[in-house]
C-alpha cells in the first residue's frame, strides 16, 4: 500500500506517461499518500520505486512530506564531458547515463528536478533519495560552460534527518543543495561532472559528507557549507575542477579527514569569513596542473600564493597531512610568484603541525600573513619554507 | 520463495494481524524458513521485508536461523524529544516517526524488539537488519528520563559477520546490544534519543562502528566496549548527551579516527579498567554545556577535571585530536577547578602528541596523574598546560 | 521490464534451471535486455535481483553491457575455514554459507564467476555488483591452501564508475581482481578467507576501497593496487592473514587511513617498486603471531627486519599510527634479527612522524637503509630505536 512503482500505478484520472514525465507521476503519488496518510498520529509516508529506465521529468517533484523514500536501481554514472569532448561517438555503444535514469528537462519554469519544502512543524525529516541517475543532460555553449541553471536536489526548509546516497549526478549546476540541515547524511554518491556538487546553505549542524566520489566544474564547488557546525568530511574522493574541493564559509568544528582530493587550481581547502576551530587531518592533497584539452587555460582566478589550504579564522587545526604540489614553473600564477602550502591569512591560535609537502618548486609550506596572532608552525617544511608577516607565533623547523 | 514480505503472507491456520503485532509474524516466518530448510547443507535464510507503515510489535522477534535479513524502506526517525518537550503539537504534521515504523510495545513479558540467539555451533551469522525504525514510543516520567526498560536489537549469543545498518532507533533505553561480536559492522545508521546507542558487551573481536549518527541520553553510552580487540571507530557523527562518547573497558587495539564528537559532559572518550594500545586520532570534539531547556543541570556526575578524555592502561595513542571545550567559568565542576583535556590516569607509555586544544577557561591539556610511567607528551599545549604528579614522562610544549 | 529476478524468469526456448547454473540465467538475461536497448541514446541497462537460495554457477556470467546492477538480498558469509578445520560438523545447524549463495562451480573451463570486459568506447561503467554471496566452496589439497583457481569478480577492461559493495567472499583463490578502474568504488564487504582480497591491476585512478572487513590467506593479498594514483583507502577492518594487508607497487597519491589491520607476518603495508607521495596515516597496526593451529608455522617469507611498513619510493609520509608488535622473542625470524616498525628501504624525501610503536622486544622504529636521502623522521621513538645506514637525515626523538 505505501510501496509505489513508477511504471506500475492506475490513478483514477487521466493516466500519466511516466517516461514522458515522471515528475508529474511522483507528484501525483504524493498527493495519493497525503490523500490516504491524514492522521496526525499515522504518517509512516511510502517508499517510490524507479527501476532501471530512461525518463524525462518535465515537472518539477515536490517533496512536502515526512519519511519519504525515492529509490532507483542504480547511479548510472556515465561521462558526458568525454563524450562531448570527443569528435565522433557514432560508434560508441552508449551516449548517456542509465540504470534509473532521469533526464532532468522542465518544462514548467522551475529549476529544480526535485524540490524538498514544507513549512511548519516539525522540520520535515527523513527523507531519503536512493539509488537513481539525475541527469541534466547538457550544458550551455560548447557544453564545458558547467552552465545550465539545472539543480538536481533543493532541500529548501529546515530538515532533520535526511539521506542522500548512492545518487548519480552529472551535468546539472547544483547537484545538491541544503538549506538548514540537521543531522543529514550524503554519502556514496557519484556527484560529478556538476557545476557545483553539494551545498549546505544558510546554517547546519551535525551533517555527514562522506564516502562520496565528487568533482565540480571549474567555477564551482565539490563541497561548500556555510555556518555550519560539527559537520564532518570524511572518505571521500575529490576530483577536479572546482574552485575548491572544500570551502568553509563561517563554518565552526567541521572534521576534513581521510579524504583525497586531487586539484588543477589553487585553494582545495579555504576556510573563509571567520571559521572557528575546524580540523584538517590525514587528508591526501594532489595539485597539479590541467591536462585535459578542453579545460587548459581556464583557471579559478586565484594565484598560486593564495594556499592550496587558506585559513581566515580562529583556533583552526592542520594536521598530518600530505600535499603534493606539482606545477611547471612556467605556469605559475602570476608569474614569480611563490606557491603556497599552508595560508593563514587572518586569526589567532592556528595550528599547522606534522604536514609533509612535496613539490618540483621551491614553496611556502607555511605563510602566516600580517593579521594572523598566536599560530603554532611546525614539522611541516624547512625553516627556509616558512614565511611570516606576523611577530606572533611559533616555529619548529620538521628535523 | 525466500522473499517474505510482512504485509502479504498467507500462513495456513489462524490469521496473523501485522498491524497489530509484527513480532508475531516475523517469528511465523522464521518457524516457516525453518520448517523449509532442514538439510545441514542448504539453509540459505531469507529476506523479511517490512514495508513503510506502522506496526506494533507485542511479541519479542527471535533469530535462532543464520542468514536471515530483515528489510524495510526507510529509518523514519524523527525526534520525539522535541515533541514531547513541545507544549502544544496538535498542529504538526506529524507527531511520530514513519518510514518501516515499529513500535516496541511488547506485551510478552520480554524487553527486546528483537533478539538473536542460538547455542551450538557454528555461530550464528551472517544476520543482517537494515533500514528500518525501532521506536520505544515514549519513556517513564516525565518523557526526559532515557528509562524504559525496552532494548532495540539484542544479540545474546557469539555472532560472526552480522551487520546492523541503516536503522533509525529513537526512544529505548538501549538501541543495540550485542556480546560476542566477530566481524560485526554496524553502520550508517540513525541512533539517537536513545538512553544507550551500541553497546559492545562481554567480548569481541574486528568489528566496525562506521557512519552513524549516535546521541545516547544522560546516563547511559553512545557507544561502550567490552574486552574488544580490534575495534574500529570511525566516521561517526556523535551527539550529546551521553555519559561518554565512546567508553572503552578493557578494550586493546581500538581505532577511533575521523568521527566527529559533541558532548556537554566531562568525559567524552574513556578508558576504563586495562585498556591497551588504543588510538584516537583526528576526532574532533566539541565540549560544549547544556542548552536545552529540560536537561539544563543534568549532568554525569563528573567533574571538569575528570578529562575531556580519560586514560587508564597502557601504551595508548592520542594524536592529531582538535579539542573545543567552552564553559562558562561559573558552570565549571566543581567550582575552581582546573577543566581537564587529556588526563592519563593510570598505565605506562602512554602518548599524547600534536594535538590542538582550543578553550575560554586556562585548563591542562594533558595532566599525568601519579600512577603514570613513561608518558611521552609533545606538541599538545604550552608548558603551563601541563601538570604532572608522576616524574616519569617526556614532555615538549607545542612551539 | 528491466527488473529481472533469476527465480522467475520464462524466456522462450530451452528453460533454464536457475538453481542449477544461475550464470546460464544471467547471461540469457543479458541477452535480452541487449536484443531490447538496441538504440544507442537508450541503454538504461537494468537490474538482476538474486533472491536467498543455493545457486550453483557453472557458467561464467560476462557482463559487457554498462548501467547493468547485479543484487542479492545478503552477504551470506560462514567460516569455511572454522568448518573444515572442526573434527566432525555432524551437529552443526548449517555448514555453507547463505543468503543470496552462488557456488562457484564453473564446468565451463573458465575461472571467473563474473567477467566483465567489453571493448570499444565508452569504458564499460555503471556495472554495480552488490549483496550477495560467492563461495568457492573448497580449496585444494587439506582445505588450507587457498588455491583453487578460481577468481570471484574480474574486471578485464577499463572501467568507470563501478560499485562492488556488501558482497560476501569466501574461498576463492581471487575475490575481487580489476583492470583499469576510475573511480571504482569498492565498500562494505566481507572478503574472508579468500586467497586474495581485492586486486587492483594494470593502472587505475581515484578508487575509494573503504569500510570494507576482508583477510586474506597466507600467501595472498589482502588489498593489492599497482599504478594507482588517488587510491583512498579507509575504514577498513583487515585481518590475517595476507602477505600484506595493503600492498602497493609503483602507486603515487594513496591515501591509507582510519583503518585497523591485524597479521601475523612482517609486511603489514608494502610499498614495492616506485611508489611516491603516499600517505599512511591514522592506522591501527596489530602485529602478532598465529595461534589458529592449521597456520602455526606457515609465514610470508620475510624477515622480522623486513618492516611492519616497508617503503621503497619517494615523499611518502607515515603519521599518527600506532603500532603494536608482540613476538615471542623465540619466534622472530630469522632468529637474532631486530624487529623493525618502519623501513625505509629506498628512496628521497620520506618522512616519518608522531607515531607510537609498543612492543615486548627491542625493534628499531625507524630504520633507512643505505639508499635512503633527506629521510624526516620525528616523535616516533627514542635514539636508541632508530637506524641509518645514510647520513641523509633528520632525526628527533620522541620526549
Amino acid at each position: 500500500m505505501n510501496v509505489y512503482d513508477v511504471t506500475n500505478w492506475k490513478p483514477r484520472g487521466k493516466p500519466l506517461n511516466v517516461y514522458e514525465d515522471i515528475g508529474a507521476v511522483i507528484n501525483a503519488m504524493i498527493k495519493d499518500i497525503k490523500a490516504r496518510q491524514t492522521d496526525q498520529a499515522a504518517k509512516p509516508g511510502a517508499v517510490i520505486y524507479i527501476p532501471p529506465g530512461d525518463y524525462s521529468l518535465k515537472t518539477r517533484v515536490v517533496i512536502d512530506i515526512s519519511n519519504l523514500t525515492i529509490r532507483g536501481s542504480g547511479h548510472g554514472f556515465s561521462s558526458l564531458s568525454i563524450r562531448y569532448n570527443t569528435d565522433d561517438t557514432s560508434g560508441w555503444h552508449e551516449i548517456n547515463p542509465g540504470s534509473s535514469h532521469i533526464k532532468v528537462e522542465n518544462t514548467d519554469g522551475q529549476n529544480e528536478a526535485i524540490l524538498v519544502l514544507r513549512d511548519g512543524s516539525p522540520r520535515i525529516g527523513a527523507v531519503v533519495l536512493e539509488n537513481f541517475c539525475l541527469d541534466g543532460t547538457s550544458f550551455d555553449g560548447d557544453q564545458n560552460s558547467y552552465i545550465n541553471g539545472k539543480t538536481g536536489i533543493l532541500i529548501e526548509s529546515d530538515n532533520d534527518a535526511c539521506r542522500i546516497r548512492d545518487m548519480g549526478m552529472v551535468y546539472l549546476e547544483h547537484a545538491v543543495v541544503v538549506r538548514g540541515a540537521d543531522a543529514l547524511d550524503v554519502s556514496g554518491n557519484f556527484l560529478t561532472e556538476c557545476g557545483n556538487g553539494i551545498e549546505l546553505l544558510g546554517a547546519g549542524q551535525a551533517t555527514r559528507v562522506s564516502d562520496n566520489h565528487i568533482g565540480a566544474g571549474p567555477n564551482g564547488y565539490s563541497l561548500l557549507a556555510e555556518n555550519h557546525n560539527g559537520l564532518l568530511v570524511t572518505g571521500n574522493n575529490i576530483f577536479p575542477r572546482g574552485i575548491d574541493s572544500v570551502h568553509l564559509r563561517d563554518c565552526y568544528r567541521t572534521n576534513i579527514s581521510s579524504n583525497r582530493m586531487h586539484s588543477f587550481y589553487p585553494g582545495m581547502v579555504t576556510l573563509e569569513g571567520t571559521c572557528k576551530e575546524n580540523l584538517i587531518s590525514s587528508n591526501m592533497f594532489e595539485r597539479q596542473v590541467e591536462g585535459f584539452a578542453p579545460f587548459i587555460g581556464v583557471g579559478n582566478g586565484l594565484g598560486d600564493d593564495f594556499g592550496v589550504v587558506q585559513v581566515n579564522g580562529d583556533g583552526n587545526t592542520i594536521t598530518s597531512n600530505h600535499v603534493t604540489l606539482i606545477i611547471p614553473s612556467d605556469q605559475v600564477q602570476p608569474a614569480g610568484v611563490t606557491p603556497t602550502i599552508f595560508r593563514i591569512k587572518r586569526g589567532d591560535q592556528n595550528l599547522v603541525g606534522a604536514n609533509h609537502v612535496i613539490s618540483n618548486l621551491g614553496v611556502y609550506t607555511v605563510y602566516l600573513d600580517a593579521d594572523t596572532t598566536n599560530s603554532h608552525v611546525f614539522d611541516s617544511g624547512a625553516e627556509d619554507q616558512f614565511h611570516s608577516d606576523s611577530d606572533s607565533y611559533g616555529f619548529r623547523a620538521t628535523p
